[in-house]
């Protein structure tokens, strides 16, 4: 059954006697993005879901080859830090992506599983055995708790758990690093034993009525590890079909998925070897059919965007697009995923919700973090991000214009155009030429960047496909990224596929692994 | 007119009469690559061409972003250093592809062009005016040759002027480093005033009987250059339609084109890691399509060729095939042929020799030289590539295995699969380990030869195309490469497309330069 609200909303109602749901139904109504804090948890903001009921807490746990990703659902009958409910609700012009930055995995170890419930009180998961106590005991326990000395965060779980039997609560984000696992683990040890003496009741009781759903490659590594720390069910699920789950759920959400839209923001700064005076930068690389040279009168002005059919080529400096959100979500199939993990995954995903991972690349997040690891000083993602903005490729780039001295013009190429990535390293380097670490970055970002788009490009179009989702913690907003990839896709497609960001791209699979318990607890219900 | 030859070889006539020749026609006839004293030339052998004249001396120049390739044309009625005519023939069991090393850029250095001359005897250009000359002058002028004493070049060179008139020549190839364009252009000064010796003329009538054909971005960057150290005409020629001429030439050299057969040579060493006794070491990378987990079965011995088509993941540690050469060649088209110089170009050419470049990547030669220039001790690429064949990718490599603690079996991967190319650098660092220049040139080499050849088979597919040629000076006969990229094909393809290679691999565009020249002479003699 299913009905429409007044806002357009689609609203998906629980059906609990089918078997096994085919679709995973969560009550998504009014569904919004929290406010946090602290912006560095800009992909880690809850998710408000007024209406929804879990009897059973759930807690998932992706575990990649870098980082472990962890979904749980807290009762809470308003949202927290009310009346600021929605999140960025995006405009068309100007919005800037890049804002906050992300914690990175090495910023998350300074904060101990202890403190990061404390930053996030969002209430407690839910004991079973009150669903089964009509007006039961409502009652927190707050002596005994352990470390628990923060009066606001007490009064707030206390208003949470007293307000138990209302719909609505929050689906809530961490990440911890998959070689600190044991950080993961202790985080959901303090999460269960504080949601059990909140509760008032005991710890087994607690550990019965939590399941947890593993999913990544860690499920599988980690699998006896979590049994035998949390004493609680542990589950493991597809990794890609846990993927796919999380991402037709997420793109239901309101202004979760953006894009960049067909409007140009044009940049103030000039080019420094264009030959046209209103263009932006746009050192392209050495990719595409020649039959784009008819980007070559460039010494008139003209539309730089996708709407008159004239694209620059892909560059470390693309334009400048606004960013546009998905404000009235419709479901998104077929579509390609790309997921940008330590290395990446291509999903084809039909209109029916079936998926094939159809390709991939070992040149991935990891690869780049290594790289920039053993060449800059950085020491985590973010800070090669932030070098990378200070970076000129150019001194480290083989670009068209070093080799040719000018335009390749029958081809359609600029001087600008990178034709070999790092390409001017090996031969400057009998000179003792030291780079500095913001072009290395830039270089090395821009390459691995750009690679990803092509073959994600390819496939689309192999699969005929014109919405490509990119996922994973690779892109964490940084606008340098999300422009690569959006512009990428953009020109090679001549603007009939469009790239399409999460604001949780890195939690596709926890959640995807989330809502499949879903439905399968109400199959055990019925 | 054609005919063929007794031996099945294609006979090409020249016909004078034709206005632009839209087939450029060079008798190919009894063509054969010659035996070189020095082991480095590998890919430098000249090729012996007995019936072919050429009235005027033309030198053909392909200037890249890292390396000048030259050829020429000097003449001998007879190949240099008989009997031994012929290279290797080949066979189709355990030929080594790999046993001499060829020159790298720096390796060429120490080689002044002087030496060049005269390591190389192979006679001289041959000036237009003693063709008009019937009977003209013969005797060399052997005195005043410029710091000319090795009395066996002289005896060469001097046998071989002394039958100028009769048909017959090679073709030969020099290499030098793009940044000391000036040893190039010295080099072809030198070769220029002996030939005017040699054959009794003026330098300014040698001159007046030279041209320069140029090619690639050098021929934009370094015209004037040329013109003004030389004294020569100068003729600039499309990069694309020179490497696409190079490469139709090449292709019907007998022995020239080579490929990994199906027949598997069986690596005595045993996998670390494998679940069969009988199958070398496979660690895939994360790439293909969950239908090739027919591969699962892993226990059980099986055939690992594509005959019975199954196909392990490409790995840097691929089967190793032997390798046959293509001894009656036959024209090769339509293909797509890959050139792999600093950058990538990927040119897709008809059945009737229409051309088009559909593609590319930036993540080429020049960017794993660059990488490793800073992350190894090696400073020639030939150090890289030796240091490669002692390195342990798993080291450095994020493996399946590593996330997922065993085999990912329903998306048919194995433990031994790469996740993320260098995904375990990142990871480790905070604890300081060192990384070995060999584990770090082994997992590049293996990450960025693995990207190009998926890239290339992505275009072969969308294009419809069997025969992948793989050009450009970064294989350089290396065992790991060419095992890398033909597995690769084989492997996506189902065993339906091949990887073809080149000895001059190099030299297409030198090549294609030169024989454009060619069809346009003739034209001039009409």
């Amino acid at each position: 059954m299913t009905t429409s609200t007044a806002a357009g909303l689609p609203q998906i109602s629980v059906i609990p006697s089918l078997p096994i749901a085919e679709s995973i139904q969560v009550d998504t109504r009014g569904a919004v993005i929290l406010n946090e804090e602290s912006p560095e948890t800009r992909d880690s903001r809850g998710i408000y879901l007024p209406n929804y009921v879990e009897p059973v807490s759930h807690i998932a746990v992706d575990i990649g080859g870098s980082l472990a990703k962890v979904v749980y659902f807290t009762r809470s009958p308003e949202p927290p830090n009310s009346p600021s409910i929605a999140a960025t609700r995006g405009s068309s012009v100007h919005s800037d992506v890049s804002t906050p930055s992300p914690p990175s995995p090495s910023d998350l170890t300074p904060s101990s599983p202890i403190t990061k419930l404390e930053n996030h009180p969002r209430g407690a998961l839910t004991p079973a055995v009150l669903e089964n106590h009509n007006g039961g005991n409502h009652g927190p326990v707050i002596d005994g708790l352990p470390a628990l000395n923060n009066t606001t965060f007490q009064e707030s779980l206390l208003r949470r758990v007293s307000v138990q039997h209302l719909p609505g609560g929050s689906l809530n984000f961490e990440r911890f690093e998959t070689e600190h696992i044991d950080e993961c683990i202790e985080f959901l040890q303090i999460l269960i034993e504080r949601s059990a003496q909140l509760n008032g009741v005991s710890i087994e009781e607690m550990q019965s009525s939590v399941k947890i759903m593993a999913t990544g490659g860690g499920a599988h590594r980690f699998y006896d590890m979590l049994k035998t720390k949390l004493h609680v069910e542990v589950r493991s699920e597809d990794e890609i079909e846990c993927l796919i789950e999380g991402l037709k759920f997420l793109s239901l959400i309101p202004d979760e998925v953006y894009f960049f839209s067909d409007e140009l923001i044009h940049s103030v700064s000039h080019p420094t070897a264009a030959t046209c005076s209103c263009q932006p930068s746009h050192p392209p690389t050495a990719q595409s059919s020649p039959q784009l040279s008819s980007a070559g009168p460039s010494s008139q002005p003209h539309e730089h965007n996708g709407v008159n059919g004239v694209f620059e080529r892909p560059s470390p400096d693309p334009p400048k697009y606004a960013v546009s959100f998905e404000a009235n979500p419709t479901p998104q199939l077929p579509c390609l995923l790309v997921n940008i993990g330590s290395g990446v995954s291509i999903i084809r995903v039909d209109e029916d919700g079936s998926f094939e991972r159809v390709s991939g690349t070992s040149l991935g997040g990891g690869t780049l973090w290594g790289l920039l690891t053993l060449l800059t000083p950085a020491t985590t993602f973010d800070e090669m991000l932030a070098l990378s903005e200070q970076g000129d490729n150019s001194t480290v780039d083989m670009l068209v214009g070093d080799i040719y001295g000018q335009d390749y013009g029958k081809l359609g190429l600029k001087s600008t155009t990178i034709a070999s990535s790092f390409g001017k390293v090996f031969k400057k380097n009998g000179k003792k030429i030291k780079f500095s670490a913001e072009d290395i970055s830039k270089s090395l970002l821009y390459a691995v960047s750009n690679n990803i788009g092509q073959i994600a490009y390819m496939n689309a179009e192999k699969y005929n496909l014109e919405r490509i989702y990119f996922g994973g913690c690779f892109i964490r907003g940084h606008a340098a990224t999300i422009s690569t990839l959006s512009y990428a896709i953009r020109f090679w497609s001549k603007g009939t596929k469009r790239a399409l960001f999460l604001r949780h791209e890195g939690f596709l699979g926890a959640i995807g692994a989330w809502i499949k318990n879903i439905g399968e607890e109400h199959v055990d219900e019925a």
